[in-house]
């Protein structure tokens, strides 16, 4: 891969490309769901396929335990289209200010939903058996910001003064979050 | 729906929308693949979820009868990547002018593959058992030209002195391809 | 103003378009920041001047009161350069993931920082004497999507079972924080 | 040239450039008609003239001999305005799914016609003199794709089993078509 | 057409797209070019084909008498692509501060030369016979802007004060060019 | 710096990344202004902060002396939105043709003004004292094109036969203003 970036990576010269730079193995594995938060995002972009540069789409797996959450998040550069293969989830998005209106629906195998560009979102699979879900992203490096990781887990840390005052909480609860990031 | 249309659809007013703007139902149910090529294709883009417009993204659902083929075709605004749900799929797309390259692979379960921009492609099920895929599009309107259709099937027809150059064929082919479609 | 909407607004014809659809009065009047946050964003966006639509471009003006803090937040649809006109601002934004890699810096008078487009950012006075921004945006229409009230404030509420485990926090931590917003 | 590319070539640097780089002599000439679709396409995009890198427009002159014919095809990057410089040319495209009309009028000196993005069409002159006409690309870099040599002309090929099932054609029909390109 | 406009036109409904959409009829008729500067701009772009609405493309036919000029001008939003059909053009662009480099060439019938979106060009015809070109823009509503009628024929005038010190001349100098436009 | 470009700069590595990629010092400080113009713009772009790049915005400070112009000039890639921080600013811009309508306005301190994507504009403060303005762009890379400048102060100068002709003035008058710039 050459050292040069725009915004992201540089093709290849077109008589070098081939067949493997279009294909992908592996997404009918499950994703180890054995963490916190009970979910794990199985990613197929342009880091894993080089001739998805500059095509504007990318897919994902997302496998989620029982009680599995794939918690709130941003995608900076990309909507979202999912769809439940197995199981059951509550999924939702929340608009931006001053509404902050939330939109919410309990999606079944077969059900398709949007998470429209930028806003926060989640999955969670309120059952005691888990569930499987493919989305597809509007762009081949949509990004991911999932949002206590980047409040409460990011290095070096978010002052507390500015977490504290942001969320309206003690110093203390602030640092039992950053505990768990 | 306004009759207004800018390359499509005009957007409602923010109050007014709801969540089943954003909401689609049944991509679990197999589409009817008794038909001549033996495959059907379930889309869910703008037409079935307003609140993908503007959205840049949009899903089907392809169902393979055994020996069933998603005859050559284009999207003239989006790039594809897909997925294989269930079966094996012998799939491929042809680079442009002059080199006319054909990449061509099979695909099994779990397996991912990337049709670019605008290419002719095509995906086969040469198996005595059903297929299924999952595939996103880079658009929430990509459009579907299936070559076949196109060429020998518009309404009012291509005139046969065209066809005939074009193929290389004598009009009685094109006759009974026409007769086809 | 058409009750069409393309993603925002339809443009008047040309022959009615006058001088006042590109102007703005007020920018140089402080904003009220007695609030929690202690700060205050005057947004001069297509809202405000019409003759913006399209043009992808706007401002805004931001105080902040002694120790006033701009939560953390994003832009859906837009990067951020922002200048200090007084005072002086304790400014980061944290990366993606996996690294969430948090950047900061304190900015004097005169200091202009950009915040890249989607990631979570946040400016802060730490000191005992106001302070006053003017930031520019690469949409006429960002959205703000402030992360604390997104997350705790939706309407209606995102389940507490979410939250709880997304924050990794106790139910009654989820209640306070929410009884703010 | 650089061997770095992103889908499609890297500029030069500023100071480097000259007056060449915008320039390109000879589409006055008649391209060589002497062939089995009795046309010819002389380009005038990216690959003649490097400082249309990024622009988004490009240039081709074709040429028709009595019953030359600009064969169907599409540009998957690119619409196409054309003017006819001299002699009738009888053109047309044809729409998407499901409907496939085709639009087709008959051209004369002087007379501009589109062709949307992607769509596959054509220009076949029925006369018994030549007709030339000049045409102009939405992308510095549109691509064509030859329907006839794109499907029955790939190298490898595409599997008879397929060709003969898209198009409902006996395979010795497939055989003879593929001998041809 | 409907009084919705959004950047320009509003689309019409697909069913009532008909050929005409796509077509114009006179490009080869010389412009009228009995005036001060001796050219004339025969433009077929959104507003005389509708169906180039967000196409991204359009065409113009330039006519030149003997020292005919088409002074220098921007397209606020397109590339240029232009060819000579007959005789002979001075042509010439000048790049953005602080180089204010002029690239110029002397064109001959069949040359083609770009011209980079936004900056001053202009074709001069310095022969005794008359020219004609084709030029392609990378907008189907590129607009024009003539500099001279621009700053010295606006309605209503720009102020002396303003145009002299520009210019750094006399203000009887700009009230005798303002006399012109 | 990477010699490579495309259309502009290539980016760093994501690793090599630094904070102050991000942030530039300075935009207090009043610009040199005892020049012709009595104006000066301190520009902060992807020139100034690396980081920029791809973002699609900008800003610019302005200092105007007494009667100090900001001369009638375009961005040809980009909208301006501005506002007075300090004094008071007469400020317009002329539409494209065939209308070239003037739309002016008198600003003063916290003002806000549009000068739509690639339209001449100027500002002038016709007062005694000085004046101050921030504007934004919506490009990283905007461009700045000084119509006197290009026109008269090209290097090499475009000939006095396409100068004289365009402005309709006499050799004299074109050969005195070329010597001011």
């Amino acid at each position: 891969m050459s050292p040069v970036r725009v915004n992201g990576l540089a093709c290849k010269a077109a008589k070098e490309v081939v067949v493997e730079d279009f294909y992908f193995s592996g997404l009918h594995v499950a994703g180890n769901t054995t963490n916190k938060q009970g979910s794990a995002v199985t990613a197929v972009n342009v880091a894993q396929i080089g001739g998805l540069n500059t095509m504007g789409v990318s897919l994902v797996r997302i496998d989620y335990a029982p009680f599995g959450l794939n918690p709130p998040h941003t995608h900076p550069r990309s909507t979202e289209i999912l769809t439940v293969l197995e199981g059951c989830l509550h999924v939702g998005f929340v608009t931006s200010n001053p509404e902050n209106k939330h939109f919410e629906k309990v999606l079944n195998k077969g059900d398709v939903f949007v998470f429209p560009k930028g806003l926060i979102h989640y999955q969670y699979n309120n059952r005691t058996t888990g569930a499987v879900a493919i989305a597809a992203l509007s762009s081949q490096n949509p990004g991911v910001i999932t949002i206590a990781n980047a409040v409460f887990g990011a290095e070096p840390s978010i002052p507390a003064g500015i977490t504290t005052k942001a969320f309206q909480v003690e110093k203390s609860t602030v640092d039992s979050i950053q505990a768990q990031f």
